[in-house]
């Protein structure tokens, strides 16, 4: 089975008319929301099954479409109201296919705000909607303003407390950027880098010894800037290699040479398939002549990947992790 | 010859005692500075001199210590003082050994004020002191408040028309970080990934094709995360491995596996030897028994390289940017 644990739910006219709407009236918009109708789910559903067979993908976890989770946008009940219709779209999106789909939160995160806000809508998705684990961006000011403290702060631990019991990981990604010298598919790698040192350099793994976090995009610039953060370690007495595996990193990394050289660092028992498509990478490569984030035969390439190696990456890493995605 | 084009200067107590008066002070110090001493400056030079051949590098190229540069800390005057005091401690541990050091200017930046204002002291340094470069921090907020526009920006062009008509590259480094969720040495990765985007999405380098840019510490994360920029690329028609290939970059990449992955990613043409010794990586590695920064054997056993290879990476790149370096 290949589960794709990093995919972003696709926008229906539905959506975008409510977000033009929630955002330009600051979440006083003219009339009610009433979803997404049924013919257009089922198109959109359809339509994203399709790029799914197309990669041999059998199931997708959706989550917001990061770029779009308006987590700085004032007054914070835009936030709020958007968070919760796009976690219903995902919802019904995973209804309809429930052997294809499954539901990972967004929160309503805003700004500066204390996560502890974030603990209900978690809880309506997860007891509620089905949902098997969160987004979590450490930056909800979107580069418009000084940024909170960084995820190994206990400003984050009301939301890890929530995480841990309700056993669901979160997989770190940013949002969008209001930063005009740096594009939000940027800001992205930058705060995976952030938070994994933020986290590493913590006692957040201690304090919460169940708590799963994964980080998106192969873990920002770590493993490739790793002499670093091992130097630094060693004047520790730390193995900074090792600490690192105490955190999951999934596989939207779109180049096959970085993929082999991340799942040469980061090792194999802590990477999960994702692609992120329809994103970023879905374009084609003129040199494989495949789409960017068709990772299935980049991984397959691999030569000295075995093939419990293989099924770790595309489903049991996930299976172990995402608990409650596989419960019935 | 190995000259490695990434080193700092070392501290002296005459130099911290003048740190401390100016920063306590507010660049109101008690007494006039009047430089290092002559038996302090032997010292120093001496033992930076046996560090080197401790390694086998024969040339060191000197620039401030980058977490050192007060870019953000009031007044102004207290980085334009600072820097001017480094910079002439640079210049007399090259007059005293002239084969085996040359200086690489800090320029005295300032949070959001006119990169125009360092001119004159870059001037001073490569036409009375004789450097042959310059740092360039794409922060000198120092992620303290809002920094200013990317380097792709008009903003910077004072700087670079004096860069090109003093035939001097530009080494991107920043300083220190005021943010408590990011240290100093990850800010340098993630300022260097900012500026290689903001670069090479601009017109700078068609508007200044003599412009010599080189990128510390390999590049960032762009290197590992080449697929993401790849893909946007494609999009646009362009070819991001090609556009990488007009910026420089240095080996200052403690992680041996990275360092091989740097130089087939960038190519060996546009990679520059560099290790910051001593600094972050003059630890032992556990592995290879020897310092992380002591990257001569690293690159010496990547097996795929030629004997040009290597002679481009240890000096050969190295003589064609840095001009000013070897005229006499």
């Amino acid at each position: 089975m290949i589960i794709d644990s990093h995919a972003h739910v696709v926008m229906t006219d539905e959506l975008y008319r409510y977000m033009g709407e929630l955002v330009a009236s600051r979440a006083n918009p003219a009339g009610p929301y009433s979803g997404i109708g049924a013919e257009s789910l089922r198109a959109v559903s359809e339509r994203l099954i399709s790029i799914m067979d197309g990669v041999g993908t059998d199931m997708q976890f959706l989550s917001p479409r990061p770029y779009m989770m308006l987590h700085s946008i004032e007054p914070p009940k835009v936030t709020a109201l958007w968070t919760r219709a796009v976690n219903d779209a995902i919802h019904a999106q995973c209804q309809l296919h429930p052997n294809r789909f499954r539901g990972v939160a967004g929160l309503p995160q805003f700004r500066t705000d204390s996560p502890a806000n974030c603990v209900a809508e978690l809880r309506r998705c997860v007891n509620e909607l089905g949902f098997v684990g969160c987004l979590l961006n450490p930056d909800p000011t979107e580069g418009a303003s000084a940024p909170p403290p960084g995820l190994g702060d206990r400003y984050w631990y009301p939301l890890y407390e929530a995480l841990v019991e309700l056993d669901v990981p979160a997989l770190i990604h940013s949002a969008s950027c209001c930063s005009p010298r740096e594009s939000y598919t940027l800001k992205f790698i930058n705060e995976e880098s952030i938070a994994i040192v933020s986290l590493l350099e913590s006692t957040v793994l201690q304090d919460f010894p169940t708590l799963k976090i994964v980080v998106a995009h192969g873990g920002g610039a770590i493993p490739y800037q790793m002499g670093r953060f091992r130097a630094w370690g060693e004047r520790r007495g730390e193995d900074f290699d090792q600490k690192l595996r105490q955190l999951y990193y999934d596989t939207c990394n779109y180049s096959p040479e970085a993929l082999d050289f991340q799942l040469r660092t980061l090792g194999v028992d802590n990477c999960l398939f994702g692609t992120e498509r329809p994103g970023t990478g879905t374009v084609r490569c003129r040199q494989t002549g495949r789409d960017y984030d068709d990772l299935k035969p980049a991984i397959e390439a691999i030569a000295w990947l075995s093939s419990e190696d293989r099924y770790k990456i595309f489903e049991g890493n996930c299976r172990k992790l995402y608990r409650r995605a596989f419960r019935n």
